[in-house]
């Protein structure tokens, strides 16, 4: 890799990128980047615009103008020669966000953009996208590293992992959420203790919290259940988790794990919001437009506190800091979606999985993980099945192969209800899955 | 075994019990009987004394008057000495069946007595029970064989297995109407082809159908979709299979596989009979007064037509055709309830499958198992998880095992309305399920 | 099938095939034949045109001159429409058999034709020339039946049933012998118990002997252990075995397991004869001399006494009993290489195994396998993984995989010795083992 | 733990001695040691009261005074709120070595001190002492990090880590050569790359060297290929790699692989070596003698030059390193035994092996290791069982699991000659076995 880094986005429009790009500054001592390409798609060529001024604005103001900032809507040239490639696009834009909660809540199920049916859908529409962005990639740079945050980032890393020779590494803020909400609780450091989640995206249970030679965990689980959880993202609501089964579990689920241990609490919330303020994509879509407000007003010059609010903070941190570690062979300790290759047993070798790793220049590393306990990786087996076979309904437009998939899912409900989920699914998403034609 | 067996029903007051009278005359000349013994609780008392004058009259009209008949209220002396114990008793009675099957409506989960919520409640009721049979039998015939006909048989017989000494087979007549079901479509005998199935009790599927050379899986598959699928017990609702799915799955579900294929038509259904003509814990205990009605006719002295409606077709074959298998070393191959000790790949070695097997006289000897489709073994460990940690819930009283053996059960809903529905459960059974106090 | 069964016998020119024509005889009444086809090579022309006329009398001796047989040096007309194919050939004859066995003595190795360097080589040598009969198999009569005799019977199966379509079973006399010792010690008959063997081919368990209702395997054991060892064939040496080790063991091992576990003793037996008497194969082919002597007495009419002495004993009683087993659907019980399939649990799925299965028109189905005590399943994996590198080896003339095959064998020494061994054994069989050159 | 950390050596009479000290010395500025402990038993009195001696001339000319130094004779007050615990006990001495390397070269085996029959008794010598050792740690300094040097190294740690609960690391000195050799190869600092090794104790693989974001693996291979092997300590014959093997290997076999894969030719060295300048176990009893007469010099302040020789090279360096990452919390990356825990896919997750691990404050966290090729895993899986069943043989004395562990060894001949090898084993070794009597 050479000293003037060349930094690709994919879905630059998306107001996320101002965290990113903040992240990117703050690195700039260990992350030497020459260019920055901000590429989106025709539909989002006014936000990509936008983001492309503030992004000028923010350099300009930490002194590195000599950074070169080019917003493109032509893929090509931005991929030719790239160091690094975020990929944070979402496809069907957040109307199909929108959509897919609308459809599972009229089927009675819950409706999310990572799991149960609309995780389904948002597959569907993203993988063939992403596979043919990393085609490209094959060709114009087939060194460069891709930082996937498209969700459902797992169904996508594991498509692009087994369809593709792009080297990927798949991201989410979920275990990283974790990490400093546990620092909270421990009051320490977050390089300070060795914090181990493993699971799939979305999935994950955190297994060791090491700190000074003890393993932390049940202290960690005791704060939570006296009130304290800090561990939850903003973008998913506040439960409480039932306190027997957490005290007895001897790990730490993550946050999105309550959609599946607390799935009728989650569905009345989520019918709730349905019929009052709105589905989370809408929620989203209104903040974003206030969002593109200020990020027009030509006098800012850094990421606006309101940006917080949007869900997906350290994202950022999450991207910079891969980026770094692999640069630099930090190997550091991060949290990521990777080939399985023997390290959660019980799993295919050729599936993804989200596992602590240690971070090398040749790329992640998984520590290896200690056998779970069999009911929880039973979940994890169903899942990592409906997650396979739904990459393959995405690649190959098999509806029978959907159905299969879709029955497997806990959050998903089957019977003759669910072939008509499954068929308006399909129709209302049509442009976006020409595969299941 | 001597030429004078002693058979023992526990339960014999259930209206079953003519039928299993009837298949023991039947094959009188295979099955040498010297002593019969009815065993029922205090309860029952009634309608054992019933069954026993109608077995006496049965057994006199087919010129079997030398076989004595006993009525007993009391266990001990009728397990003495015992060559075959029948067990097909009724925790709780019918009372605890509809109460089962009205939490778990009231709750939004399907009520039903092997499986989800209501499963769950009838393994806590009926486990303690039938390890003390077992405790008893281990003293006072050790030699003898365990026939389970106790509901829900997968776990009661992985109880008995994992806890007792005994050798106990469990049986169902789901996988009897199967092979009867095939042999009409196929205008064969049973004996003519070889039906192997797999799976757990109420969760098997046929994997092969060997007839005249060739495997007619596929045969059988077209002409159930064609709307002949005479493989549906009478006691569950008649649903079509999706064809898609049921043509491509390279097996044949058992109908019971329809509350996971299909649980929301199956609810719809539920839900109807429950505010019309009654769950069918309800419509059974309706039938039974009748039943008994008939069965108290002095004139009577064979099985009543009326029993067919009564849903348990064909387990008297089951008993009667295991009994002589054990007895005469037959080697026929039927499908039965024993521990797994490798024969399905994926499943713990100590744990309770369904799977056809060759009887000898020293048990069954399972055929071996093809490895399952990945997705449908997910299926599977899922459910035998769920049950194994419900029965060690039932063994141990510990609820928060039986909340992680319920969130595993895709026909339990999740989260604190769960937490309700099992603290409800426990309540109401709390005579049958002192472990739980 | 229809009722004019057409059977062929590649390699007829063995000295076996009287015995198999014997028994064909004796089960005329179950097996009806229409024709009989002896094929052999040119170099075994005058063999079996011997044996023709032999077989010729014997049918005429008993009444059966009706079946038409033909002695053919070309495969093709035998093969077209053929029922059951019987293949007993043995690639490079006698003689290559003994260069196998003084090439593995000469570099300290135990010589033998089925394990060890000279398995390896007779793998390598005979497997190319069954798959071309598959071939023509799958063009001529893709519905017969192959039953392989050829040697090594397991790794020759394996070839087959995964390079080709063919439907092939692999028979071995070792389990066969190990029935009727069994039978003799027990004093009952053959159909009286039912033996469970598991394993590989020359490399199986007794796992159970399920015999009134008792699992009598240790009282065999005992008999075994006081002197009567009636299980061994007469074409292996008698041992001892460690005592100790056998009556802890839970299973019988099958007489060729001493190779493994006394391997040093056969060893110096092996020297010794070698430097006397001659190898075994020098002995049979002395052998086969004296009986074709007598093959050719034209009042011969009968299989000769002598034949017993040759070491095949039985051989012909499995391949007559399968064949009826599968025309008549009969499901006896019988122990055959057969696809693994999930039957021996730690193998891979697609590897071939030897196991006890009930025979029907349909094929084997094996029985399922209790798993192994660990220290046991590990011989067996190491085994296989040779034999799977054999056949890859034997089927690709890759010089890398057959060392990686022949360094796991314990039956071989590692080093530069072996990669002379090697050399040499490849060199001394090029012409037939063209796939290394 | 605190500042001034109590460091306690085992067997601190070995001429190894020196060589941790000196390491020691060197760390001294991030390891804070206040006392030093150095124990031995009565036979070595003279030895550890010599070492004791050079130990403090070292620390003085290092200006380190202030450590406090310990001779005893006896373990208790020793082991008490010790921090880290090093044992590098020889059980049976040098004698015992010798004795066993005779024996195994008079019934024509390999003998060595760590695998094979050698290994066999050296593990059923120490393993008694060892768990000794271990109770009393658990009593006297339950915190205290146990640094296991004595061999066998894997077994050893694995009887500790089975049935005691102290926090063991097994060490060795063969992945450090390999780490340095292969620095040398590439040009590279040690810290400059990663290595991964998996495997069991002296039967490990390098499966990643991760270095500049590529794995160099292969140009390690072609550089041990070309002439340069610089990964063989110095105590175990040089000899070539058979080429095609090691170059189609995918990874590269530490040294003692030479043992499995060209056994035949390290017998005939050691066999001309035992008739020439006597075994190694005599080679190293010579050089002993040597070594301690120079310790002894009054003038001597420092490791001499005439150590490098005796084998054990960076055995120290491991020690050192591995106890300052711990205090530290370092989170290097060491090669060390341990619990596998899944670490390696396909054996038992209780058992120990040998694998690259990020070393915290709360000990080794093993890095998830890439399933083997199926070949190298059976070996893997057949030496591991052995292992396993040796530590059963040490703990019970069970004769039949000792043969039962021998059996399966691939340096071990079998039959009556291994009965008879056995028992002289047990009966020349009586005093420390006391199990087997």
């Amino acid at each position: 890799m050479n000293q003037n880094l060349k930094i690709t986005i994919i879905g630059a429009g998306s107001s996320y990128t101002p965290e990113l790009i903040e992240g990117l500054i703050k690195r700039n001592h260990e992350l030497p980047i020459g260019e920055l390409w901000l590429v989106d798609i025709k539909d989002g060529a006014e936000k990509v615009r936008i983001i492309g001024e503030l992004t000028r604005r923010m350099l300009a103001k930490n002194g590195m103008s000599h950074i070169s900032v080019h917003v493109s809507l032509d893929r090509k040239p931005a991929l030719k020669d790239a160091d690094f490639v975020c990929s944070q696009f979402r496809a069907g834009c957040l109307e199909g966000r929108i959509r897919d909660e609308r459809i599972a809540l009229k089927y009675g199920m819950i409706g999310q953009e990572t799991n149960g049916l609309g995780g389904f859908a948002n597959a569907c529409r993203t993988i063939p996208i992403a596979l043919e962005i990393c085609r490209e990639m094959e060709e114009l740079c087939p060194d460069a590293w891709l930082l996937n945050f498209t969700n459902p980032s797992g169904m996508v890393t594991e498509a692009i992992l087994k369809h593709t020779k792009v080297k990927a590494v798949g991201l989410c803020n979920v275990p990283v959420i974790m990490q400093k909400g546990i620092a909270e609780i421990l009051g320490a450091d977050e390089q300070d203790f060795v914090l181990q989640v493993a699971g799939l995206n979305h999935f994950i249970w955190a297994r060791q919290v090491l700190h000074n030679g003890q393993d932390k965990l049940q202290n960690v689980v005791d704060a939570m259940l006296s009130g304290n959880d800090p561990l939850v993202p903003q973008n998913i609501p506040k439960f409480e988790w039932p306190s027997e089964l957490l005290r007895n579990m001897g790990m730490i689920p993550c946050a999105y794990l309550r959609y599946y241990y607390t799935s009728e609490d989650i569905m009345e919330q989520e019918q709730q919001e349905a019929s009052g303020e709105g589905t989370r994509g809408e929620v989203v879509k209104a903040m974003e437009r206030r969002l593109f407000d200020i990020y027009q007003n030509p006098e800012l010059s850094e990421k606006p506190k309101e940006l917080e609010k949007r869900g997906g903070q350290y994202y950022s941190e999450a991207a910079c800091e891969l980026m770094s570690s692999i640069y630099n062979d930090k190997r550091s300790i991060m949290h990521v979606n990777t080939r399985n290759n023997g390290t959660i047993q019980g799993l295919p070798d050729d599936c993804t999985v989200e596992v602590s790793s240690m971070i090398t220049k040749s790329g992640p590393v998984p520590l290896s993980v200690a056998p779970f306990p069999s009911d929880t990786l039973r979940l994890i087996q169903v899942l990592k099945e409906f997650e396979s076979l739904t990459v393959e309904a995405a690649v190959t437009g098999n509806r029978n192969v959907a159905h299969r998939a879709l029955i497997l899912n806990p959050l998903v409900t089957t019977g003759s209800i669910l072939e008509k989920a499954l068929e308006e699914t399909i129709q209302a998403n049509l442009d976006y899955m020409p595969q299941f034609r």
